[in-house]
């Protein structure tokens, strides 16, 4: 709009489209609850005070609240496309997000990228993207992509592209990587944010990590480790996820003069929880809840995140910006009953009112690039019955490293129903490589069958437990044909499966489908296939791959000993 | 510096330059004072925390403050020169400004701005300018240059321009006038910031100013006022300045929840002031005499300048930020003891460690452009002896309307030693355009004698005030010879005179210089032509020639009823 047709609204010379009257106005900048009008005309906020507009709202006295920013999330997480995921949160009064679409990009490179761009286009959620520092995430594994500076070069500039995304690599900045500096340098030259993910660091290792530019943090497990980054000018991200929940924790070190440089984010929140906790409505119930005052805790999720990322005419309801805004009856339960995107009505009572939208995502299906695997890529070949298994801890991604005897028959692991050890395989799927990587677990508890996964954190192989050959082929098999996502075989037949048929991450379908489908397969996993219950064994799974979390880990390139930093035998 | 040395020094690989030891460091994000070194190199701080430097200085548990920012200033109120205002004000702690060079430009355009932005290249103060939004101020004034938004693209884009300075002309902004609307269009195309001067709006007349895109507030003058503006978006500074001083009034408004979205600024600070005052480290002190803490004392006064004006690495001590750094020994008397800029001392016990620099002002000096004024220029005529006076008030830049009886000879003014009514004169000078207002005014008390000035806001035209044309006369014969300033005359001798030879407005000399000459001509004003002692004559002066101030003013073009906002005869 022109700055002229704005003046005329705002001194209304000219009726707005819509005025929401009697309204009690969460204001971010002054700390306040204002009873006010709030104008709007072609998705701006034009005046705050005394309106009448071609339609009124009488709000009775409820709450407007700006729509509320997820400062940093892995929308693959949901295991739905950006779309869908927007349908899901939006309604739940998020209408800004941060993402970093780091795992798709593990599958896809760039394409992924841009397909998470694209499908983010016109949604009535607005998606800045942070570029993936480090794909892939370690060197001890096969990703479908590798992204270096130069890749990263061809999005910088991308008006929806903030900067660098969570900087993982911390050791990498603190020993002045080659590679890793010269994506630091990408963001500075461009002038663009770099977030940070560097738990444990302290002292000149944090001044390291914050000199080299690394301007936030969402890893903080602790207060004091909080504090210390907060000191050091870094903005500190109160994530509250699926696997992460470190609100509780973290808002006891939250007070009236730092909450300033504070914001609210989810990181990794599954279907389950953003369909029955909600997303960052539930940072914002779960801070108050934890002796956040209301208005503190909605300015931690709104001008705050847009303060830092210096997003303009969000987070606020004031004249000139984006009219993204709630509709809230009691500040303290923070029920979202309708959200409003740049005017227009798109959530109500926690569903979306717009519908998906449609978008190319020819470059991000048909990601599963296996050979045709048989029963002798299976074979665990042993010198010795004693052998190194990979032992799970009850609701912990953390692994134990344990020695067990094993039955061996020519050389070659041998299954034994009386020992819960089963075979784990990671299979690289992106390049049709062979590789593949064998270990053995232990307290899966897995019986007469086998669970394969694509999601497999951050490479996104093919990751298989069983306690038998044939099932553990036919569920990577399995897995094969619905191009990418869960399976679960037992006796040889397909019990279930999930198809994420988007980089074998994300489905193409709503979330409360997904939701339903996972529950389903998470109750034959339990019921018919006996897994522990002290596990949840899709998540587990996700995370066995990953070779930054202790103990003990395997990718497509074998055993991995987290602690030494190395592979090991079995 | 490149990263990887940054790394290398916040990771003690190599060792800093300069290390503070036993710190206390004033915390602007956290809030809090932190026992810690300070290690700085290159002018960069690169590690807070425990660190030895090539160099190290104990600074025995005495604070580190981030040098101080004055959020909007104009540099001429000092009557000194860009350098000579540094040397001023940067050993008083300040060391970032955001100046509106606005006198200078209504003086000599486009020139005096770049002037300005040579002449503070290079200095150990950061100086931001605002492009001037009002020159001239208004139509009822003939000034020295007219700066359209097609003038001020010249310099949108200079990396030391934020944007476009206060935009006085509020009305032109509400009722959408076409160069106004450009100048601000021109603003937010270049993605620059608008400064606002905007008093007594209220509700949809704020409103539209707001949406217009104007950000910030410096002329508050009470709290409702504040209030209002703060919860509309826009960042309130608190000024304490020579003319204006709204520190104290505001401060009660600023509470725990709103400090962070208010600034401070001086705007217009006399050389008396600055010297025996101080500059942003008074606006610290009053805050804190009046109840605010110093901690968010500080913070006003350094990290929210820095984040209203997206100024990136200052207003902080903390790894990457520049070394911009004061030495206090008590947080609530704020006695500042040492300055570093860029890690180098700059400033001890108010004394500035730096010379002058030297800048080419031809573009700038020789501004008094005046034909050869004769007596028969003076000539009052009237019709008839009941005349309109502009009546002083005192300690006021408001004046009255009253109506005097006059003597006439000829139809022609002509002084009465009896009564209290001098000529007052304003010369158009700076294109020899032979306009001259004639006025008459009361409670000057000035005898046997005439004082003549180059500054008179906002056109700085010649103003003059005396008992007799001779004196006046050869007052504006000598601010012509000296090239612009100040002159006294008495039975046709110079007094004194003050050469300001840069625009009319700022000497080439230091501000002792300025100050001790200004006192000594406002003793032989008092002492020896008995000007009234409620009045200070050199200020009264320079806003007699400003028609936005109530009641009854004068300009090159006349006699100025500001209430009815036109001309009238005397």
């Amino acid at each position: 709009m022109d700055t002229k047709k704005l003046i005329d609204l705002a001194m209304k010379n000219k009726s707005a489209d819509l005025v929401f009257k009697n309204a009690k106005v969460v204001n971010v900048f002054s700390h306040e609850i204002i009873n006010a009008d709030v104008a709007i005309h072609d998705g701006i906020i034009v005046g705050v005070g005394n309106y009448d507009g071609a339609e009124n709202i009488d709000l009775q006295g409820k709450f407007i609240v700006p729509g509320l920013i997820d400062s940093h999330v892995h929308i693959e997480s949901s295991m739905v496309s950006p779309t869908e995921f927007a349908k899901a949160i939006v309604p739940r009064g998020t209408t800004t997000i941060i993402a970093d679409p780091h795992e798709i990009a593990n599958v896809c490179g760039l394409d992924g990228i841009e397909y998470m761009l694209k499908c983010s286009e016109n949604l009535p959620l607005d998606v800045y993207l942070m570029l993936p520092s480090c794909v892939p995430a370690t060197s001890f594994e096969n990703s479908g992509a590798i992204l270096k500076a130069n890749d990263l070069e061809k999005f910088i500039n991308h008006p929806r592209i903030l900067g660098l995304g969570e900087m993982m690599n911390y050791p990498g900045v603190i020993y002045k990587d080659e590679e890793v500096i010269n994506k630091i340098e990408l963001a500075h030259k461009n002038n663009k944010f770099i977030d940070g993910h560097g738990p444990n660091m302290k002292n000149e290792e944090l001044n390291a990590y914050v000199i080299s530019g690394v301007g936030t943090e969402h890893e903080c497990s602790n207060v004091d480790e909080m504090i210390e980054r907060l000191r050091l000018g870094m903005y500190i991200m109160i994530r509250e996820g699926s696997a992460a929940r470190n609100l509780e924790t973290l808002v006891r070190g939250v007070n009236n003069f730092n909450y300033q440089r504070c914001l609210f984010c989810t990181d990794d929140k599954h279907p389950e929880d953003i369909l029955n906790k909600g997303h960052i409505d539930n940072n914002i119930r779960l801070s108050i809840k934890n002796g956040i005052d209301p208005i503190s805790a909605i300015q931690m999720a709104t001008i705050n995140a847009a303060t830092c990322y210096n997003l303009k005419n969000i987070g606020a309801i004031a004249p000139g910006y984006y009219a993204d805004i709630l509709i809230v009856d009691d500040l303290k339960e923070f029920n979202v009953e309708k959200v409003y995107k740049k005017g227009m009505l798109v959530g109500e009572n926690k569903k979306p009112l717009f519908k998906s939208n449609d978008v190319d995502n020819s470059k991000v299906i048909n990601t599963i690039n296996i050979l045709d695997i048989k029963k002798e890529n299976l074979s665990i070949k042993l010198k010795d019955d004693i052998v190194n298994v990979i032992r799970l801890l009850p609701h912990n991604l953390v692994t134990e490293k344990v020695t067990r005897k094993v039955d061996l028959e020519n050389n070659e692991f041998k299954y034994n129903d009386k020992l819960d050890i089963l075979k784990l395989v990671v299979l690289e799927r992106h390049k049709n490589t062979k590789n593949i990587g064998l270990g053995l677990v232990e307290n899966f508890k897995l019986k007469n069958g086998a669970i394969a996964s694509t999601i497999a954190h951050d490479s996104h192989n093919i990751i298989v437990v069983g306690d038998n050959d044939e099932d553990i082929l036919n569920a990577i098999g399995e897995v094969e044909n619905i191009g990418g996502g869960i399976a679960i075989s037992s006796q040889n037949k397909i019990l279930d499966s999930l198809p994420l048929i988007i980089g074998g991450l994300m489905s193409d379908k709503d979330i409360e489908y997904v939701n339903s489908k996972l529950n389903n397969m998470l109750s034959i996993a339990y019921d018919k296939l006996n897994v522990s219950k002290e596990i949840d064994p899709f998540m587990t799974l996700s995370f066995l791959a990953l070779p930054v979390i202790p103990q003990i880990k395997l990718t497509d390139k074998g055993l991995f000993d987290v602690v030494k930093f190395d592979f090991i035998k079995i």
